[in-house]
């Protein structure tokens, strides 16, 4: 349905990842089982990296195993590799996600590979998912800004995104991992995936580092994608510390829609106080809008 | 030119009206000249209203005269009345705002009088005005909600700003006043508000209180308007309070802007320096997501 938003909650993988306090594994479980309490029903709950590079993640398998997911819930996990997936494909994950970026150095940086080897190594990843009846996610990072290169060209992702396609991912996950995409940017980007890819498989995936957060998903709305990623409470990232870099607040994104006139299922009240719930136990306050602004209203 | 935006800078009045902390006179000059130093040209100054209601602009005359302003600089000043107009005439004010609200019941907080009284009351101060040469802005307050009646009819909103622009107003600038507006608000509104007058001539004036404040204002650019108001590091609201409502700040706005072809004369990083100096003197950190993301990485 057009008017129905696929809200995909990221707060467990990328926001916990990148928060400087490690939560233990059942209050992991607890957030988890909270946000599915709150109408939350596509999570992103974890990776199964190697714990020598993210130990943030290295009880994935347990919080996942652990969760009881409501019917028609989606739990994704990121996997890099095929090491990754047997992980994966022995857990209850119904969506495998794979990653890599439009920008040469960065995919260096980040996945210690060019672009063009790391797709070589995702192939027979996305492949065996697929054959054992997994959906598959695809992620692009830094479709917009590089951290080292600057300005990545609309050609690269494009390249990227109709690989990742073409190798049989169900979903391509658009991501501005630095956030500084302006709605101009986002605009003619989508305009260039969307001649190859139908946009009913695109999710866009935004930071809020510079602010442009919301503008860029309400523009990639106007583009037609009904997908879209957030992570509660701003989770990964916070304001009152500068450079702050988290997802765009899934409260935020909710209130958002909500006046658009599209739905997610989701109980915003209800979101805004797993988000606060959580800040607490991290000793943070939510970097969502929305939640500073009804709390004090209530 | 279509490429170019009015950016109004609300900080000196809408902002630190707003602020805890009061700034001796000395500072709020200081502040204008960096503004004015950035590229800002047009900035509302200060606000000939009683002290007794608003001590924080009790100095404004003192400010304005001042100023010096740049060649092509517009100083705007709020004005409640004929007696406020006397001062403000007397000044080197070149643009004259006076207000009113969307909402019966925030008219009569705000202002002591019923909405059809306050027109009245405005009607004389805009003639007077005009009859001395002077520009005149006129302010709507709640457009899209109000903090004690809920949702405002578009109709109401409409209706207000026919009256405002009738009675000679040169612009009227639509606030979002509790920000609480989302951009499919913004556009109905929009839409209805543009069948009376130009869009050329209207302002938006959003606040961030649930972080829609750049995509209403994306928003109104896609309609048309190039008219925007903002502030400084986001003065008058402060994101680690809860509750923060402050204006949209400039910078986050200027960085929108520039990504979407639009231009504004103003030096981005240089506005960054002014709205980080203003904060430390305030005791507090900037709640623009640009600027604490460019501290960061230079």
């Amino acid at each position: 349905m057009r008017d129905q938003v696929r809200l995909v909650e990221v707060g467990p993988r990328d926001g916990l990842q990148n928060e400087s306090s490690h939560l233990p594994t059942n209050v992991k479980i607890e957030l988890i089982r909270r946000l599915f309490g709150a109408g939350i029903r596509h999570i992103e709950a974890g990776a199964f990296v190697s714990p020598k590079w993210v130990p943030q993640m290295a009880d994935s398998a347990a919080v996942i195993d652990a969760l009881n997911a409501p019917e028609r819930a989606e739990v994704l996990a990121l996997v890099p590799n095929e090491a990754g997936l047997k992980s994966a494909l022995a857990s209850q994950v119904e969506t495998i996600a794979v990653f890599t970026a439009a920008s040469e150095t960065f995919s260096k940086r980040n996945t210690n590979c060019s672009i063009e080897d790391g797709l070589a190594r995702l192939r027979p990843v996305v492949q065996q998912a697929r054959d054992a009846g997994r959906q598959v996610r695809g992620y692009v990072s830094c479709i917009v800004g590089c951290p080292y290169e600057g300005r990545v060209p609309i050609a690269s992702v494009v390249r990227v995104a109709e690989e990742l396609f073409a190798m049989g991912c169900d979903e391509i996950a658009l991501g501005d991992t630095n956030g500084v995409a302006r709605p101009a940017e986002i605009r003619a980007l989508l305009k260039a995936v969307t001649a190859g890819i139908p946009a009913s498989q695109i999710a866009i995936h935004v930071h809020d580092t510079y602010g442009m957060g919301l503008a860029n998903v309400l523009t990639s709305l106007e583009l037609g994608l009904r997908s879209v990623d957030a992570s509660v409470a701003g989770l990964g990232g916070c304001p009152y510390a500068p450079g702050a870099s988290g997802n765009v607040a899934t409260e935020d994104v909710v209130y958002l829609l909500e006046g658009q006139g599209l739905t997610t299922g989701i109980d915003l009240d209800a979101l805004i106080q797993v988000g606060t719930w959580i800040c607490n136990t991290l000793g943070r306050v939510p970097s969502s809008r929305v939640s500073a602004a009804r709390s004090t209203r209530s």
